[in-house]
C-alpha cells in the first residue's frame, strides 16, 4: 500500500506522541516536529506508510536519544493481555466454533496500537469484537489452507496483542513460526516481547530483520524471505504488515481491525471493521 | 495565547484540508505538505497559533495559486445561516432573556469553522447550544458594560457565523463597529462576506488590517488600533481572535465554543464547552 496524503499529518501526530513518550522537554519535542516536518519532502508517496514510519521513528530516537519510548507501555500491555488470557480461553471452550472465536480474539488484540490516534480499552474492545460481524471473512479458505498446511508463518504486530496471538496459535494446532520486528519500533512486538508473551511455548520466534513498523520485504533478512517463500500458509496481523504486503505476489491471510481511515479505504471496508481477508497471489 | 506542540500536527491537517479545497492535483497538495512541513522549524512557539496560521495559509495560496479556497463554502454558510435567521429571531422573541438567547445564537454560529477537523451541522448544533450550560458566563459584567457603552467594537470570526452576529448586534441596541479580516483566510469573515450577511444594516464594517485568521494587534492597521483602544466595550468572537487577544492588556468579552482541545485547556474549560468570558485589563 502506498502512502496517501492523509498519512503526512498523521506522521506529525505520531511524532508528537512518540516524542512525548521519549521526553518531557518541550524544546526537544519541538525539534522532533521540526525535523519530521522537514523530512516530509523526502518521503515519496510510493513508499508504504510503514517504510515512512521507520524513517520517522528513527528520527525521534536520534533526537531524543531514547531507542524504545514505548518500552514500559509494551510491558503493561503484555501484562494486561495476560490477565485476560484465561477468560479468553474460556470463551473459546464454550464457543461453537473455537477456531473462529480464536481468530476474533487475535483480531481484538489488534486494538493495542500506540501508532494510532485512537484510544482503546482491551478488555472492553474484546467484548465487542467477540460479537462483531466481519466485513470480510474468508474463513472457508482459511480452514482449507490450515488443514493442508505443515508449517505456518505468523507475522506478529503489537506487544500485548501477541498474547492473544498465542491463543490463536494454540487453536491452529500446527507448527508455527512467529515473526517479530528486528528492533523496538512504536509498540510493535520484538523478540523479548514475544518471549514475555509466552509465544516461545507454542511457536519458533524469528525476526523479519526489518526496522519498519510493518513487513517490508525489501528490508527483510534473507532467512526471513526464505521462510516467507516456503511457508504453506501465511497469517499477517495488523495494519503495518498489511501496508507492506498488500501488493505482494503471495497468498496471505490478513487479520486486522481497520483502525485507520486510509487503510479501511484501501481494503474497501469501513473504519473499525474487522477483517479476515485472503489475498491470492497476483 | 502561544502555539502549543499539538498545534503543529494540526497545521499539517489544515494544510491538507485547504490544499484539497484549492486543488485536486495530488502532487500539488503533496508540495503544500512538503513546504508547510519544512516551515515548522521556522515557527516559534511564542507565536500565537493565528500568526502561524497566516504563514501556513499564505503558503497554500502561493503554491496552489488559489487565493480563496473557501470562497464557495463561505457563500453556502452565509446562505444556510440566513435560512435560519427568522427561526432564530423567533427563539429570541419567545425567550425570557432575549439578550442571553442572542448571545447563545451568536456562539452557536461559531461552529461554522473550516479551520477545525470537526464536522458540524449549523441547524443541529444551534438547537443544542440554545439549551447548553455555559462553562463560563460573565453575564452580569456584560449587561453592566453594555448598559454604559456608547460604542461597541465587535470582532467577527467566520462567514456564516456573521449572520448570527447580526442577530446579537440587533439585540445590543448600541452603535456597533463590526471588524472583519483584511483578506480571505480559511472561512473567516471578510468585508464582502459581512455585506452578504447583512451586517451593513446594523453596524459599521471595518477591517482589522490583519491577514491572520485572528486579531494579532502587531499586524493590525493604525485605524483599527485606535478604535480598539477607544471602544467602550469589545466583543471578540471565536478561537482565532481569542488566540491573538487573550494576553492583551484590555478588557475584552470572549464569546466562543471551545472546539479545539488546546484552546479549551488554555481557557480552563472542557472541549465543546461554550463560554462568555470577560478578561479584565492585566
Amino acid at each position: 500500500m502506498k502512502t496517501f496524503l492523509e498519512c503526512f499529518p498523521c506522521m506529525m501526530s505520531q511524532a508528537l506522541r512518540a516524542g512525548r513518550m521519549a521526553s518531557d522537554n518541550e524544546f526537544l519535542i519541538k525539534k522532533v516536529l521540526d525535523e519530521v516536518g522537514a523530512m516530509i519532502k523526502d518521503i515519496p508517496m510510493e513508499n508504504t506508510p510503514a517504510e515512512s514510519g521507520a524513517l520517522v521513528y528513527k528520527k525521534i530516537s536520534d533526537i531524543t536519544g531514547v531507542i524504545d519510548p514505548y518500552k514500559e507501555i509494551k510491558q503493561q500491555s503484555i501484562k494486561e493481555a495476560k490477565s485476560l488470557y484465561h477468560e479468553m480461553k474460556k470463551e473459546i471452550s464454550k464457543s461453537k466454533d473455537s477456531l473462529l472465536t480464536a481468530i476474533r480474539i487475535a483480531i481484538a488484540g489488534n486494538v493495542v496500537d500506540f501508532g494510532m490516534n485512537k484510544k482503546f480499552s482491551l478488555s472492553e474492545d474484546v467484548k465487542h469484537i467477540l460479537v462483531q460481524n466481519f466485513a470480510i471473512l474468508d474463513y472457508k479458505e482459511f480452514q482449507y489452507q490450515l488443514k493442508n498446511a505443515q508449517n505456518i508463518l505468523y507475522l506478529g504486530d503489537n506487544a500485548g496483542e501477541s498474547v492473544f496471538d498465542k491463543i490463536l496459535i494454540e487453536e491452529l494446532g500446527k507448527k508455527v513460526t512467529y515473526v517479530v520486528r528486528e528492533i523496538p519500533i512504536i509498540n510493535d512486538v520484538t523478540y523479548k516481547d514475544a518471549i514475555d508473551s509466552g509465544l516461545n511455548t507454542v511457536a519458533e520466534i524469528i525476526s523479519s530483520g526489518t526496522t519498519a513498523p510493518g513487513t517490508i520485504l525489501q528490508l527483510c533478512s534473507d532467512d526471513f524471505l526464505q521462510r516467507f517463500n516456503q511457508a504453506d500458509m501465511i497469517i499477517s496481523k495488523g495494519q503495518g504488515n498489511y501496508e507492506g504486503l498488500s501488493g505482494v505476489d503471495r497468498g496471505i491471510f490478513f487479520l486486522l481491525k481497520a483502525k485507520c481511515p486510509v487503510i479501511a479505504r484501501d481494503i474497501n471496508v469501513q473504519e473499525n471493521d474487522i477483517v479476515l481477508q485472503y489475498k491470492k497471489p497476483i
